[in-house]
């Protein structure tokens, strides 16, 4: 740019994850307090017995939120939960966040109480601390930026990197419909559009509009593993997609997945709603994204622990980094199952 | 806003710091852990033996950057200075910090490596550990959101509220530099802008450039502090301006402070460019901000501490409460120290 260089590479010939990973391929740790930095769904760091976890979000007016649609008592409710949702992930009980907001002199007073009452609502239900407050100006739109802290005894927290052959696969509840509720949203922004003048019809769509627009993170599956003495062998939260996450759980923990598409959990307002969009429900389960449903692995010996476990569903199950990461789909075939990401499926509708 | 709330108050009206204030007044913290929330330049968290302080800054193009002057690799290591002054204002070490980049289209790969060569570069000198990074889509220019954790030992953590009447007020360094490199900026900014043949005459200005563009952060005073066994009563770092800063202080506190003119550090370099800028140097000192020096106050009894410790100067004293914040001016006057804050303070030039 300014220093004269005479290539440019598009970042989005990287992708957000290959970006990351190259600009940060070099970095090592000096501290022994830094247990894991980047490339986990949360830092650990090492502070007296117990393991301290970080995370931290960056949302985006026109990127990750649109206005038009997420009230803001909901979006600063949801930029809580997200951050929240990368702390259960490892096993980890929230404790602490920290909350910046860049906004444009559009938006008032009223409308930035608005943000914080989402906001300390969901500190409040998730009982953690907010502990640092900072509101700077942006010349256009809205920047949130949340950090979260954490902790987690030692020998309870769970790593991307842990899984192994053998190990079943759990997903901890129904997956797609926060992305089938994106669609509806963006329906009804277009609808409105064109005529200001129509009112939403947004009946039998409670669930899945709820799950887009307040979405909750599992602080419950993190008490129900203390209560089962479980500990996964490898966890992290579904936000680009059961598919894309399940790469990353994979990659890092050098294995192959089998994932059964017929037993996807699928809420039935979603499955109808999908019908409806013209959409294979199993497709929108697998890529839809923002669900903020834990993905997680466990040894086989602790089957009895989950089997009646709330809202836990054994979806596969861990095989050879050499099988690679299989679907196997309700009409019988076996084929690799592909993350198409958030954003390119998108782009597909 | 979306709410058909009947009233909108521009948040111009409360400033930054009032806003912030009105949004957090009834935070209240549950864990044991939070020692001390929003309100300081960082958190003060309890895990182990040791005090954790957490900050965290937004910074966002076109209200804190100006890409037109500022290299990103500059950028880059400002953004992780900005935080670690933070850190050792409460005279804590940093140990780890977070980074996130929300950009648009127009940046490419090399610049984005750019800007980390500059964060990596400040890691490295300041020892600190990049444990998280996040890069994601912006509609528009670029945002840097840093998170710096640090440690400090129990009995050395330093608040702003600390100041007792009789405690000495000190300075790490001199003030004034960063806002006349920035006015020179802005300057060669307009000419460039009005005709981009025109070469940029920065001689004889580097000190000023370089305090607005490559600030440090006084990691030395900390380690001085600790080679004296000296713990300041209270501290902050300017970013604001003195005036502003200080207030901060005295309202923390619950004092009042009377600070002398004449004792002001000043650069020479700086004094001679605040005459051709046709500014008061003592103005630009007071008012001037971002020179991420330390403002802190200590006991009477360790004056002999501080006597011939490098670059500390004495500026004034802490008073009652009663007796406000008072200037004593080179001419002989003494009169109400007013904090202009930097925006106010540009939009007079």
């Amino acid at each position: 740019m300014e220093n004269g260089k005479p290539t440019f590479t598009d970042v989005n010939t990287l992708g957000e994850f290959g970006l990351i990973e190259k600009l940060t391929a070099d970095i090592t740790s000096s501290h022994k307090s830094t247990i894991k930095g980047i490339g986990d769904d949360a830092a650990v760091l090492q502070y007296g017995d117990q393991h301290l976890v970080v995370s931290t979000d960056l949302l985006v007016e026109g990127i990750h939120f649109d206005l038009i649609y997420s009230p803001l008592k909901h979006l600063g409710y949801k930029a809580i939960i997200v951050n929240l949702s990368d702390i259960y992930a490892m096993n980890a009980v929230p404790t602490q966040v920290t909350v910046s907001v860049a906004i444009s002199n559009k938006y008032s007073v009223e409308a930035m109480e608005e943000l914080y009452a989402g906001i300390k609502e969901a500190c409040r239900i998730y009982k953690v601390d907010l502990i640092g407050g900072d509101t700077t100006s942006s010349p256009k739109g809205m920047t949130i930026s949340v950090t979260a802290i954490g902790t987690v005894a030692k020998d309870k927290i769970t790593y991307r990197s842990g899984a192994k052959k053998g190990d079943i696969l759990c997903v901890s509840g129904d997956l797609g419909g926060a992305y089938l509720g994106l669609q509806i949203l963006e329906r009804e922004k277009q609808l409105y559009l064109s005529n200001p003048g129509i009112k939403p019809d947004l009946e039998n769509q409670k669930y899945v509009l709820e799950r887009q627009l307040k979405p909750e993170a599992r602080k419950d599956m993190i008490a129900y593993f203390d209560k089962e003495k479980l500990v996964p062998t490898a966890m992290m939260d579904i936000s680009d997609g059961l598919a894309s996450d399940l790469m990353h759980i994979c990659k890092a923990s050098g294995v192959g997945a089998y994932v059964e598409e017929a037993k996807l959990p699928i809420n039935q307002e979603a499955q109808m709603l999908a019908l409806k969009f013209k959409l294979d429900p199993a497709t929108t389960a697998l890529n839809g994204g923002e669900d903020y449903e834990l993905l997680f692995t466990i040894n086989e010996k602790d089957l009895e622990k989950i089997r009646y476990m709330p809202s836990t569903y054994i979806i596969g199950e861990i095989t050879g980094a050499e099988d690679g990461i299989k679907l196997h789909t309700s009409g019988g075939n076996i084929h690799p199952l592909k993350a198409q990401g958030w954003t390119h499926f998108e782009s597909n509708q």
